[in-house]
């Protein structure tokens, strides 16, 4: 998402893709979601990786700290003014799958010739990971088991645009 | 990503996130996406679930389109006009992981009164499904568990200004 105009106050959509983007869809901050998994922490360490305009990194960090994704957390060192650095929250440390299914994805289906800059392993097995569906037993499940079932809360006005759709002729 | 300005090319960027943000990140593309996801298949059902200016929309399809994540398929009906709607290809299916991952962390941490819109669930089990980190045995890697690892294709500064920022004194 962008400043290209506004989107609704994400509070009143009803669709929580559309709620997650309005927090973490904006124009570059999936990449300050991956630095901060990286470990950079600081203002000046985002500006630097990022090469963006001061008021724009100061804008999507007041967004995610607003949203309880990233936390603003003031330091000292002895004789230094008080800075400060921004750390994920548990809310932010849950959007890895997310930013790690963006990465996995670019891997593959818009390669590189050098190969991945990154390869995603568990640090017990050392065994290759991926970005999946997993049931109650933490069993993968795959993509074509996956179902998305419409609740009472599902919009009666997108019901209809998509009934409508699946009764077109194909 | 938006019309702010221009990202670099996106086969110039060495991160995968940054690349598949290229594609996918613009505004409103993950909407299209879930649309997509959903069963729209015409302009104007995505025009009309989107309500977004045809210019716009027809620019993010094409940008799908061009980087093999959605197909642009003729067809015509007898007695009509040559028509085209829009279905996703493999490497746009691909992509379910991130969508839903998208949606699950805002029903999560973006919550409505309602409830959720929609439930994902596996189809074979009935059982409560979400989006984690799989090894090549089908089984949930817990997060603390995954690990990145940097290959020889590391940005050679980027991994100094992560240096650097693991030894400022926090």
């Amino acid at each position: 998402m962008s400043s290209m105009g506004p989107m609704p106050d994400i509070r009143d959509e009803s669709c929580s893709i559309a709620r997650s983007l309005g927090v973490l869809g904006e124009r570059w901050t999936f990449l300050i979601l991956r630095d901060a998994f990286e470990g950079l922490t600081r203002f000046e360490e985002f500006r630097a990786s990022l090469g963006i305009a001061s008021d724009v990194l100061s804008a999507r960090l007041a967004t995610l700290v607003d949203h309880g994704v990233m936390a603003k957390i003031d330091y000292q060192q002895p004789g230094q003014r008080r800075r400060h650095r921004y750390v994920l929250t548990d809310a932010g440390r849950e959007a890895l799958p997310v930013v790690a299914g963006l990465q996995a994805w670019g891997d593959r289906h818009l390669p590189r010739e050098e190969g991945p800059t990154v390869l995603r392993r568990a640090k017990s097995s050392g065994q290759s990971i991926h970005i999946g569906f997993v049931d109650e037993t933490g069993a993968e499940v795959a993509l074509d088991d996956v179902e998305f079932v419409k609740t009472s809360s599902y919009p009666t006005e997108r019901a209809e645009l998509l009934a409508r759709s699946a009764a077109h002729p194909r």
